[in-house]
Order: C-alpha cells, then sequence, then structure tokens
C-alpha cells in the first residue's frame, strides 16, 4: 500500500481547532487509500512560554538542556493529534524521536539525522494505524534527545519519506504552494505547479519561506516528491521533485529579494595569497554570515574586496573590518547600509542565454541602478539600492513572465 | 560518597523563582559533602493546561497518549531545574524516565516499576553532577512511556533511593512534615520528629496528604531512610523509619478525619457462601471503592452487610445494590450519607492494650456518638455523624497526648 507522509507545521497546529483541521486532513488521505506518517511540529505559544522560562533562569542554557525542553513541544502536539484522530474513529499511535530511533549525530540543537528505524514505522502502518512522528527531534547513540534545527519538522518529514519510500511528502503551509515571488510584493506572482529542487534550494537560500533548504536538499539526494499546500484549502500546491526536459523551456522560475543587506567594502587590500582568507576567518570567528563576495585586483599590489552581509551584522562586519585596516594594512572601509539584493533563479539558465541581458534591460528600463552582480549556475543577484528593490523586483517578473503560471508564458526555443 | 536523593513536587516547582529556591537547596546538599539525585515533578499548571487540551480533544483519550502527552510535564521541569543549577555554576544533567531506563511493566497511567539503571546515575554522579530525573514516569520494554499514576513522583524517588542506596530520601513537601493530625482541624497538632513506615502506611490510606501510600510501602521494603520537609523552611521534618522499640511506648502515633463518606446497609442478605463476593464483584464492575466491610449475622438464613464508601460514590453504589435487592433478594437497603470517620493509628497498639476503651471513652465525653467500628492492627476506625467528627477528633487528639511531640508525652509501661 502506497505511503504518504503529512508534516504539519506550529501554525497548522496551533489550537484544538487546528488539530482537529489536520486529522481531517490526515483521514481524508487514508480514505483515498494511503497509509498516512505525519510529522508535526510544536505548536508555537508553547516554545515561546518555555523559551521565556529558560532565559529567565540561565541566559546561556547548556544545549543539552534546551534540547530535553523545547522537545516537549512536538511530544505534546503529536500526542494531541493522536487523541483527536482516535477521537474520530481513526487508530493513531505517537512516537517521539527517541522512540523511532531518529538516530543523529548528537550535536545538540543542529543535529544530522543519521538513520530511522523504518521497519517499526511500517509495521504500525500495516496495523492499520496512522503513525505521528514528533518533528525537528531524534536522539543521540546515548538516548540525549537532539534537535535538528532550523527547519527541523521538514527535515524529520522528508527523511521519513525517503526511507519509508513515501510517494508523496506533503508539507502544509499557510500559502497555497511556491509562488514565482513573494506576492506580498508583487501582488499578480503565480503560483507555481511544480519547481525543480535546485530552484527551490536557491529560493529556500534567499529567504522565501516556504522551506528549509536542508530538507530540499535531502528531498533531492533521496528523490523524494514534496508537495507544499495549504492546511486549509484543497488547492493541489506546487511540487519540487528533479527537473524535467519542459523546465528548461523556462528561462526563469521565480525571482525573491533580500531587503536588509548591507555592502561592505575594504578598498586597497595587500593583492597577495591569503589576503582574503585571513578577512573571512575573522569575520566567520565574529558569527557574521557573508554573502556576495567580489574582488578585484586594481594593481599589482592591491586589489578591493567586497561583500555583503545582513543589515544586524552590519555593526559587527565593520568594526572586524576596521580592526584589519591597522593589521593588513588596507587604504579604507566603506559600507553602505541601504542595500538590498534581487535574484532570478531557474535551471532554464543552464542550458540557454540572455537571461543576465534580459534582466540588465529590464532593470535598466526602470531606471533601477545596479550596485553589483553575482551569478551561480542557476541564479543571478543584482545589488540595488533598498528604495528601488520593489520596483526592481515588478520589473523582472513582468519581463519574465512571472505573473502567468509556466505553461502560459511564451515559450522559448 | 553518600548520596541524598531529593524530591521536589509540582508545588515546589510552580514558577522559575520556585525552581531557582529548589536549585538552592541542591547545593546546599552538594556543599554539605552529598552527591545528589533529584526527582521533580510537572509545574501544575502545566498539566492543567494540557488536560484541557486533551479533554477538548478525546473526552475519552487512549490512556498510552495520555501518558505520552503528559510526561512532558516532567520533562520540562528537569531542565530547566538543570539549566537553573549550571546558572548557579553547579553541573547537573537531566534525564526522563526513558534515558535512565526507568522500566515499567508497561500498564498505562498506573504502571509498577521493574527495575532502574543506576549505575549509569552514578556514573553522571561520579562526574560531579547532580542528575536530575523526570519524576512519575517510567517506560516499558517497547520504548512506551509509563506513568506511575497517583503519587508517581513520591515513588520514583523512593525507588531511585533504593536503587542507589541513598542515606536519605528528601520529600520537599508545602508543610513542615507529618503531624499527628491535621493542624487544619486541629491547630495544637504536633508535628512528628518520626514515625514507622506501617504508620505512615495508615496515615497515608486514610487521606493524610504528605506522601502517598505506595511509595511509603516501597520505601519500607527496601529500607529506605524518608524525610518529609519543607521546600521553604530549614525544619528538619519527619523521618519515615523502620519501627524502633521506643515508637512501642507510644500508644497512638496519629489520628486522621476522613470528611465526606456514607455508609450503605444491606439487610436480609441470604446467608449462604459466596452473597459477599457476588456484591463487591458487582461494586468493583462499577469502579466503586469499598472500605470497612461488617457483616453480622442475623438469623440462620440471612445476615446484614455494611460497609463505607466515599460520598462521590454514594449514588454509584446505591443503584447497584438496588439492582441486588431484586437479584439476591434481600429485604431492604438503606443509605447513610452523613457519615465521617475518625481513626488512631500507632504501632504501640500491637503490644499494649486499652487504646480501644480509651478512645471510646473519650468519644463518649465528648457525647460523640459511635455509628460502626472496625479495626486493624494498628488503626481503630469508628464511624461517627458528620457535624460531630472535628469534636471527634479534639478529644481523640487530646486523650491520647497528640498535642505535644512524643517525646514530652506521659510514658507507659
Amino acid at each position: 500500500m502506497a505511503i504518504i507522509v503529512q508534516k504539519f507545521g506550529g501554525s497548522s497546529v496551533a489550537n484544538t481547532e487546528k488539530i482537529r483541521r489536520a486529522a481531517k486532513q490526515v483521514i481524508e488521505r487514508m480514505q483515498a487509500g494511503y497509509q498516512v506518517c505525519v510529522v508535526a511540529s510544536a505548536r508555537g505559544r508553547q516554545i515561546e512560554e518555555l523559551l521565556r522560562d529558560a532565559r529567565e533562569l540561565n541566559p546561556n542554557p547548556p544545549k543539552r538542556e534546551m534540547d530535553q525542553l523545547l522537545s516537549t513541544g512536538e511530544q505534546q502536539t503529536v500526542s494531541l493529534l493522536a487523541m483527536a484522530l482516535e477521537a474520530m474513529g481513526q487508530k493513531a499511535i505517537s512516537f517521539t524521536g527517541t522512540q523511532i530511533h531518529m538516530l543523529t549525530d548528537g550535536v545538540y540543537s543542529n543535529a544530522q539525522i543519521k538513520s530511522v528505524d523504518s521497519e517499526f514505522i511500517r509495521h504500525e502502518l500495516n496495523e492499520g494505524r496512522v503513525v505521528i512522528v514528533a518533528g525537528y527531534q531524534g536522539v543521540d547513540e546515548h538516548g540525549n534527545i537532539t534537535s535538528l534545527g532550523r527547519g527541523g519538522s521538514d527535515t524529520s518529514a522528508v527523511a521519513l519519506a525517503a526511507a519509508l519510500k513515501a510517494e508523496e511528502c506533503e508539507i502544509f503551509a499557510d500559502v497555497d504552494g511556491v509562488y514565482t515571488t513573494d506576492p506580498q510584493v508583487f501582488p499578480k506572482a503565480a503560483l507555481l505547479d511544480e519547481i525543480s529542487y535546485d530552484e527551490m534550494i536557491e529560493m529556500a537560500s534567499l529567504g522565501t519561506g516556504a522551506m528549509h533548504i536542508r530538507s530540499v536538499a535531502i528531498g533531492k539526494r533521496y528523490n523524494v516528491r514534496i508537495r507544499i499546500r495549504n492546511s486549509e484549502s484543497n488547492n493541489p500546491g506546487t511540487i519540487i521533485t528533479h527537473e524535467v526536459p519542459q523546465m528548461e523551456g523556462i528561462l526563469v522560475s521565480g525571482a525573491t529579494i533580500q531587503r536588509d543587506m548591507a555592502k561592505i567594502g575594504i578598498a586597497g587590500i595587500p593583492n597577495v595569497p591569503g589576503t582574503a582568507a585571513r578577512i573571512f576567518a575573522r569575520l566567520a570567528e565574529a558569527k557574521v554570515v557573508v554573502d556576495d563576495i567580489i574582488q578585484t585586483e586594481i594593481s599589482h599590489e592591491k586589489a578591493n574586496l567586497s561583500f555583503m552581509v545582513r543589515n544586524s551584522d552590519v555593526q559587527t562586519a565593520q568594526k572586524v573590518a576596521n580592526e584589519l585596516k591597522a593589521e593588513l594594512p588596507c587604504d579604507s572601509v566603506f559600507v553602505r547600509d541601504d542595500i538590498a539584493l534581487i535574484s532570478a533563479i531557474g535551471v532554464g539558465m543552464r542550458s540557454q542565454y540572455g537571461v543576465a541581458e534580459k534582466m540588465f534591460g529590464a532593470l535598466a528600463k526602470a531606471k533601477v541602478n545596479i550596485d553589483s552582480i553575482t551569478t551561480s549556475e542557476i541564479r543571478i543577484s543584482c545589488a540595488v539600492g533598498r528604495p528601488d528593490v520593489e520596483r526592481a523586483l515588478e520589473a523582472v517578473c513582468l519581463a519574465f513572465e512571472l505573473d502567468r503560471p509556466a505553461r502560459q508564458r511564451t515559450k522559448k526555443r
């Protein structure tokens, strides 16, 4: 019998009414003839309260105890969901990460899954039960509870779908699926029927909330068909899957913006091997996340270096850069803290030309000045002034027809 | 190094301030040179909220899921307490029942402990850590979480103290220890320095709240020295221990009352073997808890039977009795629902005479009419009218000098 894994996030199980609604989604799949394994997150309010109590007792709590504490959140949700299903006449059983031997590497608050006891779950499914697994959590070989870190419940769900060879992994969200871009910025954004793992990874790394990059990467590795859908509607949602030939006909699948960026420039650094390594080691030490590094040679002796950081990191990054100014030495440090990034993403870029040209043309026509450009195999990102970024997004979306479903766009080739 | 087990109930860890106070109690013992293993209960408010959500989703939730749900309460307390200790510079580690292999028989919501991995705990203690164990919970051989039922955290603590051969098991309560009787009814009640296991078991079975009967019985079996003391004072509290010779010099150690009782009488039942068995089987089926059964022969053919039930069970018991009236048959069923019980308890009764006589005399002098009498080896209970019970308690307490510490009483022998 085919298996479906369904994942309900914190907002889909926030109260008893929503838990009952989730139970109905599960029963719908059971009635359609599937075996269902559910992964559920903690209810948000519970986690907030626990965090508040923990901080009050210890501003810097041991990570092991934090995982031990917060893992109770999911455990509560799964037992409540099992009770709701039983009340509707559906046999169900809940499990913690420990109980299904979701074995991890033992890194508290950011563990990696090593294996999971799928036979154990299969046995329960074959008994006609819905199996409900606490997301976000695993256990190390010593029995310590380890949480999977950001996007952890998605990761649990995709890993379980892989282990159970599920037909599909349904991720319930509070949106209808993945859009070509953020509908709150560009209201004409179109819902995507499908998107490739690689595109979704780029979108996720640029902060489109629908799903966490790590779980998409696991889905790609184990070939798990992922469906993102709305827990409160019957919309079929968006399928994340392997690249299929027709995807290549589409130049750009989506566009994203990141508003709160800053650019740090270090001008006139010594043009010798190891300088950049030294700079980024110091930034990493200060826990600054760096993106879009550009280095250009200005002479045989000197080079200019720039990189993007989040606005929240700008003061730390500037402090590090100023310390380096004397040490390296360099000519000057400058900061531009009103930067935003606009990115276009599409696996079609791999096989077709003219994407960059079309993007720059659209931005020029909209009178958006480009500060700098970085690219990957399936992504082009432009740094622009923050006040321009909404206008930039609209121009790019219209240029690549992101206001209509992929099948209705002008065909290339 | 000697080990102390400390148990903090729900009211001693109800909020972060109380958790911090509990942590200080732990550190005090560490500084006195002990290794400390702590058992903690769930915070009361958390359990109430979970019960409310569970009932809302399922008026009759599966017991397995209920244990899975409620066990999160203790898990939260122990990790928070570990954080508090770490913040005070004391190394600490928290464990669930699963993590220390508190193996039970698998009866959900009322499990019995089979064994516990004390070596594992010893290892952590020897590393200089305070070990904090979630009370009330264990795990069966399949990894299912099973709660120990009423008084479960006391039971966890005493069982751990036995397994660790602890010097003492400290039960923190919101009272200073065990009193000769309820100070709210008889304000002159004296605090006991020590009490025997058997006396404490009788007191507990009659509803004096300080500790649950099951945990005292385990303490007796494994010879665990138990100390009940106040979490908010330095009073040394009451030691529960084996009977020592000087206890026999004390006729009565304590007195208790149970207010809300009712007496059911079934008159003229067939005086043949099996009648009583049939009656009490039917009452057990209806989940009525029966106490103080009295049967008297009234003729060769007929007998009268009476028993006590809690007032909350009286309607169910009466219904069962009325059904039996036609079936048995019997002459009549009567109910007296304004009964209370007064009991005097003391291991001294085993070796000395005159207790009953003294008690009846005291009640007669206080003009309290006795409805019926039952006795055990170390207890005498009299059923009296509810309006008389406070007066009865005072008379009995004064007769047996329960208003003063044992060592100050008139010596017998």
